[in-house]
């Protein structure tokens, strides 16, 4: 344990006096959950509908937590992109970069399996999906004057023309001043060789001023650049490019958020009963970088971060049950009431 | 009202000695019906999945009447696969000419709309489809052989390989005296432009003994024929051709089955509280073919089409609704008691 | 050798008073064949550029026997698309049912490799190819209503649309009693299986007055026929269909046209000092069907057909070397002054 | 004009002691050229077979020049992907990363037409095409390793997967300490919008020592990054990214490099009764960089480049006509003798 800590607004700080808190780009989908969990999705019947997908998960967490959200993606043309769309304006999250797809492309689907608290797996449906058809004229460079921080999901670099969009967004931020958040977020899904994923990713990871991701992400996006699949030797590296904060994950071994200063702050998991294996990262992202727009200490941005992963892979849904600020404190407050101050402090 | 009436069998005969009493070939899919219905798609939280695709309900609507079923269609390398083949094995129906596809198609998917009793739609998943990735070489001369009768489903036409591997059936089932009945079922979604309809359409019609579909489904197959809309011209261009039995349906206004000796014979539907408006097809489908499979009366075929069209339409979904012999003479049984025996007979 | 013979008016008759005396459907391309021939084509330095593609080859060569010739098929919008439009033009053949495709696609390009008079092979462009894209509603009932005869190029039915176009064509023809001409010339290019090959040829020339092809090309036919790859079987399956001509040819054997009544002609071809393997089919296509048109004696169209084929194999090109009637006339009674009269009769 | 010049060698410096002097990654296709020229493309008859393709024609002028060259880049499995394989082979030039497709992709043909001495324009088949199918697993770090420079022609990154293959060798190019040449090279053909062609041109510009285009190119380059489309303040740019050497180009009005030290320096054409408008700028980059290779004279660096260009543009094709030095040297001896000695000077 750390004696010390730091705020983080000494780390990074954003632009002041622009419309959104974050703007975020990528994905928007829909998570079909079985009510019948514990056993195969072949078994499973009957199926709640929620608004899925990682970067949409955090974009509802950040506003539930009070920031100003913007939201660049691409929907399908039909009642599922209604429903996204809807969900997004009763969250308060702008919808006016939000391109509705015109040549038959679907919204991607997400089936989850919840065999038990520890095996989940997932069914997507992501054949001519719509979010991979953002075009990058939706990507304006005003909306991106107009965003204090920038958030790329990994995954919206899969296929273009949505890799085009971003490289886009990632170089007006840049022109702009607008610092940019690179959630890895790998899904194996649309992508077609290790070397394409390596290329895209390090592309945008070197530009960004703070990354997230799991070993196993970070792995895939040095493919290319000779390193030694170790956490200090990736954070080191990329702080010589532009970033300043690197979020490396270990699942339930905690994760670890290094510091451009040489400083490290780690986190452990906070014990709950979990119910699925996913959603906890949308949550940690959320928590965490609300944390870190707020300039807050780095030890509680990542108990913020780790407490909103806590109450996620607890629920039966993601977006849905991403917590507002007092609900975090609350859950945080009964945990080390239970297990200690300490509980998921290292 | 007709006083008299004629045996299908006087009409219409098919083979003895083979295993199969009917092979369909057409798509499985999955349904997904809500649960909160009553409300646009968007708004419903709560979904049922049940195993659908036309000629799949009526499959198993065939064999829950004592048909021995084969079936000939292509589905997803996933859970969703696997959940239809052992649906289908747990009916009964013979799974050995169901192709599993290798290149990440996936099962079309179908979310029901039910506004109201009488507006429903639907939203279909029929990107990169498993169905219409059919190949060819899955339909084999012995299985056609082995079958009584064979139904092509129209949409199987939609696109190749399925198309090619429809066409091949027919003509298989020419070779092999396997008589031929075409259930149109017109899906927009795959289709180009309506020549294209109009030319595959009538390719299999031209072959086929038996034709069933709306008036709207026969003009679209006659589009370039030069007839005129007109039930008796239909039927009696078809007589010209190969047809035995021509089912020409107008929805709430009944339907009529054409016969090639020059009679023809309706049936209306039954009064029921409808819950949805669709699925009667499928139903109608089962309870008319199984009686012509068995020689029936026309008007008794006619009767048990119409009967299980008003179970169908009442329930929440397809498949799983699909009646017993039994169940229908009970149906039928209690509406003649409450309106009267001429309840659905013109 | 027969000592009798017959009129083909006796076999097969067509309508008169109709514009057109043939409609060709079917491909347009680019032929580029080396000047420095008998080496390979990567060594080949210097090529001379025609007109090519089997029933544009046809086409050029009835017109030049006098008969008025339609032609429906897709060009590219460029100067290869200019270039064989305005041949046609030249040519005299009506060019007003050519599509110009608007998305990029090209005329088909072939490539001669002349390595002696007896190897040669060639080598296509034909990605995203421009007659492929043939549209169905280019294919217009007036357009049949004006032709005396329909020929289908087999080629055509390798994709849709072009396929959907094809069989769009057949139907229109079946109704406006326009004969229809199946020429089945396989090209392996844009096919994928062998079971698609069987099916689509089969239905054409379920229809076809009069088909014309090689032993393999009528076995690719009759896959799925249960047939037994012989001459006299397959004529008479297709003379149960529509059939009136069968032409079933042999390469340097020679060929033979079966009738529907019965009888068999066979011709031998003329003893020639050939520069190249190709060419001769379209030539002998077009030297046939023009006696078949004209009415004439079996014996002179085989004969007619023969001495255009040898023409085109000892010609540098194909199009632009189809002889005209006295040519041809001129070459017969050359040949039998050289060889005897018998030269290419059986 | 300068009184006073300088040695490239002190700009810009290659690592030493690697197997190449400069490995070339774009497409390699056959130019055919029109022997009767001087009327459209429609009405030549006779076309002359050349390798073509920027870095292809570039990679033949470097090795001519007496450069050891590697090239990167796929070509069809066919005659025309072996001619050019052995056209290479036979120019020394290594083929050792030349992949060969495997699913039916095409070398790009280039059609030429030559209306006037200063009217050309072509026709490209790129339908399918081979040189964009290169594979990221094709670039290997070794080959990077053992080459002293990495020239990216633009066109590569029109499409994935060369894309992706052309960023890997950029990748691999900095962390092997690599410098890059950047031929812009911009062929609409294959790309679909301009914020497209603005990411992925700036994203290798970014990394490149020298960048190489005309005024239009550098346009496109810049979309995104706010400049205002005047040279020197494109050199300051690129500059302050990673860029020694900026050489833009305007045709007839000259060229001019601008050197990282502040200096720039120009060349005029050399007068030149042309054939033909295009080719000049792969003899052009040709010339250059050879001179930049060995560290000669800048202004000695421009005028061999010059001097390739007017040979260029005054013969047929181009591969087939690039250079060797004595012979560039005795052009411009001619071209001084004739005009004086500043005649390309400015």
């Amino acid at each position: 344990m750390h004696n010390k800590s730091i705020l983080t607004k000494d780390i990074i700080t954003f632009p002041t006096n622009r419309k959104f808190d974050m703007t975020l780009l990528g994905r928007v989908a829909i998570d079909f959950n079985p009510v019948d969990y514990f056993q195969t999705l072949a078994e499973s019947t009957t199926f709640k509908k929620y608004v899925g997908g990682s970067p949409a998960n955090t974009a509802v967490g950040l506003s539930r937590l009070g920031k100003n959200v913007g939201f660049i993606s691409a929907v399908s043309k039909d009642r599922f992109g209604e429903y996204v769309t809807k969900y997004f304006e009763n969250e308060g999250i702008d919808t006016s970069h939000i391109m509705t797809c015109q040549h038959g492309e679907k919204l991607g689907l997400t089936f989850t399996e919840i065999l038990s608290k520890d095996e989940s797996s997932i069914l997507m449906y992501r054949n001519q999906i719509a979010d991979l058809a953002l075009e990058p004229s939706v990507v304006d460079e005003e909306y991106i004057q107009n965003s204090k921080s920038l958030l790329i999901s990994g995954t919206a670099l899969a296929q273009s023309p949505s890799r085009d969009a971003v490289l886009k967004a990632v170089s007006l931020a840049k022109k702009n001043h607008t610092p940019i958040i690179f959630d890895i977020d790998y899904r194996s899904y649309n992508w077609t060789n290790t070397d394409e994923i390596a290329v895209y990713y390090s592309l945008v990871a070197r530009e960004a001023d703070i990354i997230m991701g799991s070993r196993e992400e970070f792995d895939l996006t040095e493919k290319l650049l000779g390193l030694d699949s170790n956490d200090k030797t990736s954070a080191d590296y990329w702080f010589k490019q532009n970033a300043k904060i690197i979020v490396i994950k270990h699942g339930k071994e905690g994760s670890t958020a290094y510091l451009s200063n040489g400083e490290d702050y780690s986190i452990k998991p906070f014990p709950i009963d979990a119910l699925k294996s996913f959603g906890g990262g949308d949550g940690y992202a959320a928590g965490f970088l609300n944390g870190v727009l707020n300039g807050w200490d780095i030890i509680e941005c990542l108990e913020m971060g780790s407490a909103e992963a806590a109450i996620l892979v607890a629920s039966h849904g993601c977006s849905d049950f991403m917590p507002h600020e007092s609900e975090v404190r609350t859950f945080i407050k009964d945990e080390k009431a239970k297990y200690g101050d300490m509980v998921a402090r290292v």
